[in-house]
Order: structure tokens, then C-alpha cells, then sequence
């Protein structure tokens, strides 16, 4: 079924309020299109969970940093109506800059603490605009739940926060990273690799799988588990890594010594492109 | 009738849940508690407006500056209810710190802009706080229509263009001032007054009115009326002036030139009381 297409908030309002006059329950999708498996498990999932399911698509300029790749980011509207539309999608909310953005627009939302490390030393400015963005369309689409992969681990703990302390009445349900059969974690950056910067990309994911059987072969130092990433990334000739974190699940602050809510978390540069993983190697300790 | 009396959000948001499944109409009335008529005078229009009114009373710490008067500033609950109880009030809200800022709280909201000058000068980080408090209580609430004051000009610019910046989906109206009969504003502080300062304070409200009658009889320059008013001060001998401005009311910038958009804007210390005030001395002009 071809989903129905929104561009205005004022439509998607109008839409919103037929949907609650009829009872049924609403899933949120929030992607910036360019579309893979990843955004379609979610889509999935909010089908399962919920009557009707919007997905929005909107490559959302305020959480690119001045040197990053909002020109060249992917923008395939039609491939990704194709995609949703072999899916159960009511909505796709498409809307234009200006509409989200008008002339005067001043206001931010930003939060702390989890959002200071990691992307955030990376990124100056990035969550404020991811979490800006967000709340917009949670005060538009107004739904019941929203969806969003694990693949943006710390995104996905800085939007929960950001829930939490302004007592957004929605629900974020945080859903599995999706992956290429080789262990490449699916982003939509991963169609700006060269064949031979794939193959090589291929050592985040293993690295993580290699600190994630350290720690059920009994390994609770961070320090070792960190070291053996990087041994990974030596071995594979990425040199350009922004981070190798071992880090506390919740606060993302570093972890003194892993338990089962520890995170490792990878950002690196294969090639020029920016890559992220992250691998939650503690769960095996909880089992 | 007595108001139900509600502390925590849980409660407030079943509350809210019932009302809306009743099919009824909400209005919200944020306040900080001791309550004098100008606060009645929104319920009152909440009335008018909305089948249930909620009205919440909560002194928000992180609108205080350090120097501020957060530790002094009236606590009359009692009073309040029963000034309450004496109008068509269903629900008051008055939680605990803890209940809105709990442990690890780390998300604001902010606007540029419109709350830059003026009380954003002398007050670094009120409207920070304002404007996440309201935003906590609007998503808490879910109300159809927030009621505030028009005394504090600038704060009900800043909540207005936090609500269009971000979608929030809820109607702010900004109510007349309510005067007493000498003129003085209504506010919380004046309670503050010593007999003396009261009688000193008159003259805020006789400069505005001054004001406003200098552009009915045809004075278009700011810098005329301004110190106009600056004179009626010094005969009062308040010296402690933190502004005078005659402000775009949209913007708040400067007026270059006094339209039918012109508002004065006054902040000054009688006593060690800081008392503001406002007036829309361009309203003649339209009319």
C-alpha cells in the first residue's frame, strides 16, 4: 500500500487528529531517508505495536556540523517511498527546511551530562540539533511510541533524556542494530564506501565481537578490551579513530571496570567517511 | 469548590487522561503561587475558555538567579487554595522540586532572540528556566490553552516563541494586567513593599501612562518618551532603574520610530524590590 504523503505540519496535524478521533494507537519512525534495513526493522516494529505508522523523512540540517556532510548526504525520496511502500507505512511526512525551519526560528533544546562525551566532544552542536528536530515531531506527530535503532547508541540515551526530564508523553523504544551479513552495521553513509573501504570497515564490527567474547572469556578490564580494539584497527589500517570507549550503558561516562551494562562504543574514519558501531559487551555477565 | 489537590505527575497525568476521555476542554494557569488577582483574572478566562481548569503552583528554582530572591519569595499554598477555592478551579498542581527535577535532571530549553534583551540582560538564564518549566508543565498537562499574564511582557514573547519554534501543540493567550487601584501593577513582590515604597512604586505606572498619553497627543520619538519617563523616576527619587525601553513589541528590539506595535517596557528596584511593568503605548495609533 503507497503511504500517504505529507509535506505540511499542518496537514500532518489534520491527519494526526483523524487517526486519535478513530482510537488508534500511533508509531513514529523519525529517519532522514536514504533508507536500509535498518529504518525498515523499525518500521516493522512500529507495525507491530501500533495501528498506524508515520515515518518521517527529513535530513535535518542543524544537527550537521559546519564540516560535515549535509551537502553530500543521500537523498533518494523516490527509492525510499519504493522501499515503505512494500511495507504497512500510513504516513510519510516529507516536509521542506523552511517548514520546519521558518525565518526567526530560535529555540533549542539541550541537554547534558550523556550528551557531553563521545559524539558530543566529536561533534560540538550535533544533539542539540538531533534532539531539537525530535522534539518537534513528537509535539506534531504526537504519537504513542517512537522508534529508533540502537546503531546511534548514545543519540538513542540523549533522546530517552531528554524524555525523561521534560516529561515528553511518548514512549522511545530503542530497537536492534541491523546488520550486513560480513557484520557491517547498516548507516546510510556506508553507500559513500569504496569496495576496498567496506572490506576494511569490516574490523569495527569484528572488533566488537572479539571484545565481546573477552568479556565471557572472563575479561573485566577496560583497558585490555580497549587495547584489543585498537590491535583490530592496527591490524586493518584504520588509523583515524575519534574514539575506542568502554563505557557505563547509562551514563556513558567510562566504565572503571565492565559489568553487564557496559557499552563499547567506536567512531573512526575509513577512508573519509565517518563510521559508528557500538556493541553492548556486557550482556553476556547478566546471562 | 474545593480543587482536587495533586503532587505528583503520575496522578496529574491520570488526571488528564480522564478529563480527555470525558471529552472535555482543558486550561492551564502556570503559577508560582501567592496569588493576587491578576493570577484570579486567568483562572477566571480559563473559565470562560475551558470546560476544567488546572492551575499549578510551583516556585521554579532554576528561573532564580544566585542573587536572587528564590529563598524569600512568597509560600502561601493555604492562602492560595482558598483564593482558589472561591473559583471554578478542578485541579490544582503544587509538586515537590524533586517531583519536576529529580536527581540527574539535565535538559533545557532555550531561545535566542526575543528573550536576549531586556530581563535576558539582567537576569542570565531566567528565561532558560521559564521557558523549560512551562515546557515540562505543557507536556505534563496536554492542556488546549495556557494562560499568562501580559505584566510579564517579555516572558509571554519568549513561552509564544518557544511554542512556534517548537510545534508544541497548545494555544498561549496572554491576559490584560491587573492594576490596583493606585495603578501598581499586581505581583507576587509587591508584598515585598515597605508603605513608603509602595507609594514611591506609583510612579512606574504614571511614567507608562504618561507615556502612552505623549504618543496619543503625537510623539513618535523613542528617546523623547523615554526620558520623559526617566524624569517622572528621578521626582520620585527611584534611582535604581535597570531599563527603560521602548521596544517593537514583537521583537523587543528598539524602537527606531513609535508605531501602533510600540511597547514601553520598564524594570527598576524600589527599595530592594525589583519591581517591571509594561505598557502598549502604541495602541492609540491603530486605533
Amino acid at each position: 500500500m503507497a503511504p500517504q504523503i505529507i509535506t505540511t505540519i499542518a496537514k500532518l496535524r489534520e491527519a494526526v487528529r483523524a487517526i486519535r478521533a478513530a482510537g488508534r494507537s500511533l508509531g513514529l519512525v523519525p529517519t532522514m531517508g536514504a533508507l536500509h534495513d535498518g529504518h525498515l526493522s523499525l518500521v516493522k516494529r512500529s507495525n507491530e505495536r501500533c495501528d498506524v505508522t508515520l515515518v518521517t523523512i527529513f535530513v535535518n540540517p542543524t544537527q550537521f556540523g559546519p564540516n560535515e556532510d549535509l551537502e553530500k548526504y543521500p537523498r533518494t525520496l523516490d527509492a525510499d517511498l519504493e522501499a515503505l511502500s512494500e511495507l504497512q507505512v500510513d504516513i510519510v511526512f516529507a516536509p521542506s527546511n523552511d517548514e520546519l525551519y521558518p525565518a526567526n526560528f530560535s529555540t533549542f533544546v539541550e541537554t547534558a551530562q550523556v550528551a557531553e562525551p563521545l559524539e558530543g566532544e566529536c561533534r560540538p552542536g550535533h544533539f542539540r540539533g538531533v534532539i531539537t528536530i525530535v522534539m518537534k515531531l513528537f509535539q506534531i506527530a504526537t504519537a504513542d511510541v517512537a522508534f529508533f535503532g540502537r546503531k546511534d547508541y548514545q543519540q538513542a540515551a540523549v533522546i530517552q533524556a531528554m524524555v525523561r526530564d521534560l516529561n515528553v508523553p511518548i514512549e522511545v523504544e530503542v530497537c536492534p542494530i541491523i546488520r550486513e551479513e560480513g557484520g557491517l552495521a547498516l548507516s546510510s553513509r556506508n553507500r559513500y564506501l569504496t569496495n576496498d573501504e567496506r572490506e576494511q570497515s569490516l574490523a569495527i564490527s569484528r572488533s566488537l565481537r572479539m571484545a565481546e567474547q573477552l568479556v565471557c572469556n572472563g575479561e573485566r578490564d577496560p583497558t585490555v578490551v580497549q587495547r584489543a580494539i585498537r590491535q583490530e584497527f592496527d591490524t586493518a589500517g584504520i588509523d583515524r579513530i575519534e574514539y575506542i570507549a568502554i563505557a557505563n550503558g547509562e551514563t556513558l561516562e567510562p566504565a572503571e571496570q565492565i559489568d553487564e551494562g557496559t557499552v563499547a562504543l567506536i567512531a573512526a574514519f575509513v577512508g573519509s567517511t565517518r563510521l559508528i558501531d557500538n556493541c553492548l559487551i556486557g550482556q553476556s555477565i547478566a546471562d
